[in-house]
């Protein structure tokens, strides 16, 4: 069943996983267009973000956002294009960046809303490298890590939206950027096309040998966007004074419990004492003043146009696929930023 | 054999300890009292400070200091009086805080060595609240635990030297205190002597639930020096942007390996990332610059004077008790900061 203009197809949280999603965890069902009231507009979604913070709102725990409720309309940013407009400063036709989630229809009031105009360049973009995960990478890397010249910056996932562009901005600063991946593929893609001087497959056995020696001054930034096994390498291999952006744990999102031992508190504790490191979560939307996101937007969009920093995305076809590519996403399944084109 | 002007006793490092040190750790020599040459001086030890910090410098491993050689005297902060000087701005008398380390004698060029005249008083408080521990305590909670009026701020240890300092700053800047220590008879004296708001027992079967009482607006800053269960009942209520400035790991430091499982990792990461948490490791003498240091005198002789800091010395007779008193000391058998009186 694809995009029709009198149904509104939507992807809702049938139960909460118990670790790795399944079949059973999203369902798709139906309802009405419905039709915007004063102030409003109707929005169809043209293209659907994935990322993996959408594990977390899965789960009924205490988390940096509200969970899905069951049955509710699973969220994501998305980017639409006006239907029916009641509202000042939006038009039929003009493309939207917003959060109507896993559906094909949704009204908004312009709340957290951004209008792209009626002929964006690469209007899916907004989610990814001029969006939320570009502005993580951003943030997280120059205002938490502090990256010098000539340090050295380490980052996990680093062929996806979010890591990619990390290591890109890294080498801007005049950095040695390693980056850490699953497969071959992907560490030639990070090499060849985004310049890293080095990327190392998490897969291999001999992951930890490998890192080190990718890193024979140590490690001064390391950007935390998997954990685990990564982590847990990375540790003795951090200098003095290293900062260690945190923005997200994707290795540990479906663990239906904690993982068996030993403990490694001592060696993570351990480490920030020893070498008096700086650790810092961050959510991108609540940690940052309105400037930095600004100024985001400013470089970034200078550095795509001079073609410093370089993008890549990995479309799905259609909505009824978007649980499949989440789960496969959550796996390390994609290469490069997840999208599902759900109405062009 | 108590100290004599002909003999120098030193205590050395026997053995390396895997976990609990033990009578063959550490043992008593003797040698020569040691001559000045030129632009040195002879100091003769007061008082030595015993700090858990001594059971790294044990290690052989990575740290933040040299180890401790084989067979080489135990370092040590000691607060002596110059015997002999060829030091220009010391004279026979004087009072010095120096590097001596656990011995009668040692010879200085005066490096790293304040001279605290020919009649401080209470000179030995130069070890404590005027020293290392009362730096530690101010420099990491006001710059890395930046703690604002009304806000929680948890500290373990906290009838020890830095914990009770910290808490009793914390007071001073408008924060709700809750320390943490072991045995009815600390606690008391943490609330009733240095007005701390509360102090939990970590003895306690439900300590985790009773720290949860205590913190009825969960922490917003977290002292840690401890690390260990106390850490792992922490976590849980530690508000967004919490700050954990991280000086000491007293329950993991006599660790023979890492604890059984299950790991902890993801709910340490975890919590940094869902909280948003800046946990900061530092070491007092390299992670501040020379101004604070100034600060800290100034702010903290202050304090003293006008009764609105109180310290709390626990006193050990003589050379030979000071490896029984470490140990004693590394299992939280203090009570207030452990000093040796070597030779008063």
């Amino acid at each position: 069943m694809p995009q029709s203009p009198e149904i509104n197809r939507q992807i809702v949280l049938n139960e909460r996983p118990m670790g790795q999603p399944d079949a059973n965890t999203l369902r798709m069902t139906t309802a009405d267009v419905p039709t915007p009231g004063a102030n409003e507009m109707l929005v169809r979604t043209v293209y659907l973000s994935l990322d993996p913070y959408m594990r977390g709102r899965m789960n009924d725990a205490k988390s940096y956002a509200e969970p899905v409720a069951i049955g509710g309309v699973m969220t994501a940013q998305v980017v639409g294009q006006v239907v029916v407009s009641n509202l000042e400063g939006f038009e039929e036709g003009d493309y939207v960046l917003t959060g109507s989630g896993w559906q094909d229809y949704a009204i908004s009031d312009g709340t957290e809303t951004l209008n792209l105009g009626k002929s964006p360049q690469n209007p899916s973009w907004s989610l990814g490298v001029l969006g939320m995960p570009g502005y993580t990478a951003y943030a997280g890397l120059l205002k938490i890590g502090e990256p010098k010249p000539g340090e050295t910056v380490v980052v996990a996932a680093a062929s996806g939206p979010v890591g990619a562009t990390v290591g890109q901005i890294a080498k801007l600063k005049g950095c040695r950027v390693v980056g850490v991946a699953g497969g071959a593929k992907k560490c030639a893609h990070v090499v060849e096309n985004l310049g890293f001087d080095a990327c190392i497959d998490h897969k291999a056995s001999d992951f930890a040998d490998q890192l080190k020696e990718a890193c024979p001054d140590g490690i001064d930034v390391y950007f935390e966007n998997v954990a685990g096994k990564v982590l847990y390498a990375v540790l003795p291999l951090l200098n003095p004074f290293a900062r260690v952006p945190v923005c997200g744990v994707v290795a540990w999102y479906n663990l239906p419990g904690l993982p068996e031992g030993p403990d490694m508190g001592p060696v993570i504790i351990g480490t920030v004492l020893r070498m008096k490191v700086k650790m810092q979560g961050f959510i991108i939307f609540d940690s940052f003043p309105r400037s930095v996101y600004e100024e985001f937007r400013r470089e970034m969009t200078s550095w795509i146009r001079d073609g410093s920093i370089k993008y890549k995305e990995h479309m799905v076809e259609g909505l009824e696929n978007a649980p499949e590519a989440l789960y496969q996403l959550l796996g390390g399944g994609n290469f490069g930023k997840m999208v599902v084109n759900v109405g062009t």
